[in-house]
């Protein structure tokens, strides 16, 4: 099938989920070479918008994403990728999911995970939130 | 919290989860109003970018999402909204959930869901996939 890549300028929404609790752990970006890298190396791989590069998740924190399966959607323009995470979690602020936070009706945000691992340890001061 | 719009023209990726049985149904985009009407309404409203104004999903078919919790990513730029989904499917094709078919390696896409509904007798005959 074709993917639709022409809406966004040649990328794609991917959701990754946890393939046995069914989190939601986050959302990236696929261009066609990060969604063909993703399907042959068995490795969820996105686009990041801010370094302009393939991004393999895990390639500095160890925390891979082992694809299970690729979904996608009515309109072939957004990737569901249901996955085995490896690690404690896959967000760079130390939580098991980046939707760690809540939104409130008034705009507040509230945490309402616990942190599963210490990023800096991870990731270096540099990504100390 | 501040949510950044900047990224794509003013949009976020919004992506919709059952709230009890933790399927991923859909993804969509939303504006700033869009967000505001979903936390005001209670009703997940996205932006249409095809007929480029609010969409409230199910203003047509009665499948609308109620809202359970709205969650937001630690870039501040993606949404979880977790929702009960009122009607037999969010999908226009008549599935339960728009990621009904899976990728696989060589590219061709397997329907791994069954048909919830006649999506002719909800969406008219120019919505027939």
């Amino acid at each position: 099938m074709e993917v639709d890549f022409g809406k966004l300028d040649g990328l794609l929404p991917a959701v990754v989920q946890d393939d046995s609790t069914g989190e939601v752990l986050m959302l990236g970006f696929m261009n066609a070479e990060a969604l063909r890298a993703t399907l042959e190396t068995g490795e969820v791989t996105f686009y990041s918008r801010s370094r302009r590069r393939l991004w393999r998740k895990g390639e500095q924190s160890g925390h891979v994403l082992r694809l299970r399966e690729l979904r996608v959607d009515c309109d072939a323009d957004a990737i569901l990728a249901r996955v085995e995470a490896v690690g404690p979690g896959v967000c760079h602020q130390g939580y098991r999911s980046c939707f760690f936070r809540r939104l409130e009706r008034d705009g507040a945000a509230t945490v309402v995970a616990e942190r599963a691992f210490d990023p800096a340890r991870v990731y270096g001061e540099a990504q100390k939130p």
